[in-house]
């Protein structure tokens, strides 16, 4: 059990880019975590303004016993803030402080630092290594394992990046008892996803166990997190670089990114956004006669106990300023014309992840007037 | 020879990453030489202000013959525009036009419209394929083979990138035929420096055949090409990520980006800062006793006659704007600053290319004094 033995490992295995996934209370600020990280350059630590007071100085300490050299740049907090602009900051800080080939980049925060390091580490002389130390549930169960790194661009979420994986992932669970309830709830959406696509037993421990996880409870929280962690190194593994099955992990996030795209960045949370996405992925899973209205029901039921939306937003109109055409659209013309641009698309043609059955997803289209209907009786 | 048969192709062996390099006389406008890239999404043809009224039409033509939809995205041209704001008129004509990940893109210019072409290429929805059509003659023999993306950061040249493998090259010689005669001899750096670092005969071919070659004849410019790419090919397919051998195709480039960085990019070609650069380094081989004199003279006697510059220029200062402190740095302090962000340096202490006898480089270290010599001999 975690609590007597406090540190697990996942593995996930990519030939020579497997890595270890620590899993443990206090990891964060002990040296020993680090000591296989290769520590001849720099290590640079980057985090957000809201991350740095809390967690920085103990792991600037931990680290200052493996480097020589420790440097820190703080990043703007927020989705809207996931952007060249900011990722600029961080290549500034690593020539300013003449950081080399060697150097590797600590991701201190959630999902957004671990992307923005991540594809900053991936781009930097083409290449160093980075450590993930997520302290968010959302970047714990999701975000800081597989390699996906972007930043967003003003016409599509995560539009630019790389396949980069990190050298190590350390997943402090101390760090979440410092979240605002808010942010767990937005973690355990990507917890929740997990079990319809993949894992029906992992689906029945997360609703039972959902008081528990909201209020953080270390054991409920140390199985969410190993066992997402598990289900997530194990389709990784088999399509590193989502040429199919792995498209499945993006449950709920066709919705949900024009959701977060369509409000403005940083106003949905991710983890809400993709918890709505569910409740409306699953509504079109019923609608194409894939699964039937109770599991849709207990879904629903399942998002809502993790204090997440299940009503979608509408979406403002975009009117672009300045050139007096006012935007005449739909609700359902904004999500879909935000879904076109999603990555899975192709040709405009929006490929959504459904449940084919209790734990089982495809990806596939669906047709335009079926979607509007789900959107209409999902939004308000 | 050539000119009996005219479509030589060199292969890149990299494993599942292996790509071909066609090396003929009107290739571009061909159709067939790209009935192997793969075309059920869009192309887009990333060229500049300089090369697009000349090859986009053909370029396009044949296209067409391939993919439904092909797109044009023409930036400006020079060095001086490597950089993240003319990346994003990609990123933004790929998502105006609504590419998906099966989208092709097409680097129809020089090293420049390459290495952006490649990078947005690595980065675009995490990666789509790219094909380089390289239309200089320092594109056709080094930057367009190997894979090395990247753009330019403020503080030091093609700091932000990716190691990224195209899926075809192709080297059209009738392209050549357009080029200012500057650009022909900064090609020619490129060229005359795989003699030195790998192949002492083809070191004597190029000297031998230095007018043709600065007269654009076909067959000496096949030969160039083709033995050029030859040469690249075995190294990168030796060490595709530069963690050792690879470094030798830097020959002349520590010098040479400190030249252009120095003195502002676009003031000075790549080419000509390389000349200058291989004549510094070769400089440097002797000071530290690796090559004798003649050698040294030969190689700059070369350099001269493919019309470059064998003198380096003084940098001038780098006055901060507007905080009133003048920059009392020496010459020789310039160059070791920009020197000391080059990407092979560590912690700060630069590393060289040098020549370690005829054919044969070495990447070491050199006494600051020493290098301070040989700056202050080579810059008037």
């Amino acid at each position: 059990m975690p609590l007597n033995n406090p540190v697990e490992t996942v593995s996930i295995a990519l030939a020579e880019r497997s890595y270890p996934i620590l899993v443990g209370g206090g990891l964060l600020a002990r040296a020993q975590t680090y000591h296989d990280v290769p520590a001849a350059g720099a290590a640079l630590i980057v985090t957000n303004t809201t991350v740095e007071p809390l967690y920085a100085a103990p792991l600037r300490t931990a680290l200052q016993a493996c480097f020589r050299r420790v440097h820190l740049v703080v990043l703007p907090d927020g989705e809207q803030h996931k952007n060249w602009q900011t990722l600029n900051l961080i290549f500034d800080a690593l020539l300013q402080h003449r950081c080399d080939r060697r150097t590797v980049l600590f991701a201190l925060g959630g999902g957004v630092v671990g992307d923005m390091t991540g594809f900053a580490a991936a781009s930097f002389m083409r290449g160093v290594p980075f450590v993930q130390v997520p302290t968010t549930l959302l970047a714990q169960v999701d975000s800081s394992v597989g390699g996906k790194t972007a930043i967003n661009h003003p016409l599509g979420k995560n539009m630019i990046g790389a396949f980069y994986q990190p050298a190590k992932v350390v997943c402090d669970l101390q760090t979440l008892t410092t979240l605002p309830a808010r942010e767990v709830s937005a973690g355990l959406a990507e917890v929740i996803k997990y079990g319809p696509i993949a894992d029906m037993a992992f689906l029945d421990w997360t609703e039972s166990h959902m008081g528990a996880l909201r209020a953080c409870e270390p054991k409920a929280m140390a199985h969410a997190v190993k066992r997402s962690c598990e289900i997530k190194a194990h389709v990784v593994g088999q399509d590193e670089r989502e040429s199919g099955l792995r498209a499945i992990l993006n449950f709920g996030h066709t919705f949900g990114h024009a959701i977060e795209a369509g409000m403005g960045y940083g106003r949905w949370l991710h983890g809400e956004a993709v918890g709505c996405g569910m409740v409306m992925a699953a509504r079109l899973s019923l609608a194409l006669g894939l699964i039937d209205a109770p599991f849709v029901t207990r879904l629903v039921r399942l998002v809502e106990a993790a204090g997440l939306p299940v009503v979608g937003p509408q979406l403002p109109p975009n009117d672009a300023p300045g050139d007096g055409a006012a935007d005449v659209s739909s609700n359902a013309d904004r999500y879909l014309r935000l879904m076109r641009v999603d990555k899975k698309a192709q040709d405009g043609d929006i490929k959504f992840v459904l449940i084919d059955g209790p734990g089982r997803a495809v990806v596939r289209g669906a047709p335009d007037a079926l979607v509007r209907q789900v959107i209409d009786d999902c939004c308000r």
